[in-house]
């Protein structure tokens, strides 16, 4: 029935129709770019919902996004963009590849939030790159940049907002930009406890893929109180 | 006779006089953090050379800098400056540390050229920093950091106008900056084959201190090759 279009580490995209793709989650986690992997059950219903949760926050702030429709229980069915092939990181406090670099400066606050951008390239492990070089060496238009940049802090402030009234801290997110067949840009992939770093405030536990990669507690236990923080309610 | 409030890798710096300090070349050669280091006989003279001609150059542009004036055959008399504990520096093609870290970029065109920020943190290795965190973690101001990268972009649109015209390419350089007691920022330290790479337009022969980083020929030969071709006649 369904025609598969990219199988990911985290999700599978199938063709859904005329501009239309599902995003279907798998009840795999992995990390440390593939090398740990492991069979979750319940965490691709749990992410599709979450995703859910936040796209349609973003979209009522009026941030132009790809999502259409949760399908439950684990699929978005999503606008089908060309993707920029870039991670877009903001940060509001010093944690994962920020902490290994400045390793006395971890979970430090950052004001205002730090923008980073990686090359999407498997092979070269995610690098780093500046925005000096993406525009000298790698051929991104300036402007584009800026738009990027600018778009990825205002999902940070709304998600941050959000998140931070429910009794959490958002640490800081991954995003991933699209272009639509009109060539305006609109936020593509997910927004999850897999893509972003979520403590509980009061405690700083960890509610998000931290528990796996560092081995910081049952993953799905985390992602159901958050859940749970958020008002998803129960599963 | 003179009192010695630094001693650096490359040089020692003494006390002058009021508000003036005298720094000294030190006929040794070091790379990798210290790790790698040898003793070459006439490299502080040449050094210093170097210095005079270029930071007589960038003053003549209305540059400011610390130079005051040659004192042959091994010192500059410079002011006095309470540093910025930050490297600059400036790419125009794809080399050293940028190019370990993107292999198939290697010797690439870098148009506009590329600004980057290294911590001065010889413990650290002198990590590199991006401008969001300079100002988000480590308390920079932005608009100071904006005057630093228009500097530094100054002085590599100069020097490598300079140097073009004589057959050389400016690869990339590494600047440093400090405040005078009027609080204006001036360039510091050294410009100099340790600093900067440069190389020959038609062969593309290293004429700088990858000779010695990473044995491309004796360290002298190419100086001096450079001291000829930047006019500085014989030693």
């Amino acid at each position: 029935m369904q025609d598969l279009l990219y199988e990911g580490k985290a999700k599978k995209i199938y063709r859904e129709g005329e501009g239309l793709v599902r995003q279907r989650f798998k009840d795999i986690a992995t990390a440390f770019n593939g090398e740990k992997k492991a069979t979750v059950v319940g965490k691709a219903a749990l992410n599709a919902r979450f995703c859910a949760l936040f796209f349609e926050l973003l979209e009522k702030e009026a941030l132009p996004t790809h999502f259409v429709s949760f399908d439950p229980p684990d699929s978005l069915i999503t606008l089908e963009l060309k993707m920029i092939p870039l991670e877009v990181v903001v940060r509001n406090r010093v944690a994962g590849s920020l902490s290994k670099r400045f390793p006395a400066e971890d979970k430090k606050s950052l004001e205002p939030p730090v923008v980073e951008y990686f090359l999407k390239n498997d092979a070269q492990n995610d690098p780093k790159v500046e925005e000096d070089l993406l525009v000298s060496l790698f051929h991104y238009d300036k402007k584009e940049l800026l738009e990027l940049r600018s778009f990825a802090l205002k999902v940070n402030e709304i998600l941050g907002f959000f998140v931070q009234t429910k009794g959490v801290d958002l640490i800081d997110l991954k995003l991933e930009f699209g272009r639509s067949p009109d060539g305006s840009i609109l936020l593509g992939d997910e927004i999850s406890p897999d893509t972003c770093r979520f403590w509980d405030v009061e405690t700083g536990e960890s509610l998000d893929k931290d528990r796996f990669r560092f081995e910081k507690g049952d993953l799905i236990e985390g992602y159901q109180k958050l859940a749970t923080r958020l008002g998803l309610g129960g599963s």
